[in-house]
């Protein structure tokens, strides 16, 4: 029998549940992000470090992200409008839930590809309607997996996938969000 | 009187608005994403084409976003974490929204900036405990703005902004996604 790698430490992770069980407090994390206005509706976002395990933790690069409008909205498209950083979350969580998923029960991959489309009424930003909402009105992830498992074995890894992301929790249930001035 | 320019083409906004009123399905937008599962948990996410205004629309170009666990998941930390996108789009979402606001208010902004910081507990992803969520517990965003305005014009600007932002939306209320096979 050959071992199944889908390159996920998931003894790691079981062991960090074991951890964590017993000491609440070192699973409490914070994530930041650090947004600064450029011009018009162009912003650069960077994202470096964060709290975690009780400690202040950094990643291994900073990581700078450009937000824009497109040009059908009198923007000069230097980078994906705001609301598109959703769908890389959404798509980029369930993926790795996926692939976290299938190792812990021994299902190689071979390849998972996605896509993911969402539905946006602007009417509601631009405050045409005030029935019309500002988010997305819906939201539609599509997998392609192959995999060394049965079309079951296989919906049943994209299903757990969406019951422990936490994209797709943070998107489908109301969180709530301060903004205020410093 | 020096002319306020934040760079924001606001009358191209309310000419959209005015055109949109009476032609609700060019307001009908669908924002895409493509996943691709590199190896363990890490992903690559491209966004290009999208559609609105009746007919297919393109970025003028394409981008392409790396997602990954930290090494205190027991990954390789090439590229921020999917929950961290959210910020991303958070934070740029808002700062988009004060530079629109602003300018059709007449007020010019020297500069804004903004943290913001999302509260997770990691004990929901990893199944220690089902009464705790898998996404954020809140987030909180702060603003720091110069700007030719008083402090009350300022703090309603970031409230306009937060009423009219597709992300804070879409975090705040619930949204519908479906995940399925191809």
């Amino acid at each position: 029998m050959i071992a199944v790698d889908n390159g996920v430490n998931v003894q790691a992770l079981l062991d960090a549940r074991d951890v964590l069980t017993g000491a609440p407090e070192a699973a409490q994390f914070t994530w930041r992000a650090s947004a600064k206005w450029e011009n018009g509706v162009r912003s650069t976002t960077t994202v470096r470090d964060f709290f975690g395990l009780g400690q202040e933790q950094s990643h291994k690069t900073e990581s700078v992200f450009s937000a824009d409008h497109p040009a059908v909205f009198a923007a000069e498209d230097n980078g994906i409008t705001p609301i598109e950083y959703l769908l890389v979350g959404l798509a980029s969580c369930l993926t790795a839930g996926v692939a976290s998923v299938a190792q812990n029960r021994g299902i190689q991959l071979r390849s998972v590809e996605s896509t993911v489309e969402g539905k946006h009424d602007i009417r509601g930003i631009l405050g045409v309607d005030s029935d019309v909402r500002n988010g997305y009105t819906d939201i539609t992830v599509k997998f392609a997996i192959d995999a060394d498992a049965s079309k079951e074995d296989i919906e049943a890894l994209v299903a757990q996938s969406q019951k422990r992301s936490a994209v797709f929790d943070a998107l489908t249930n109301p969180t709530n969000v301060t903004v205020e001035l410093a």
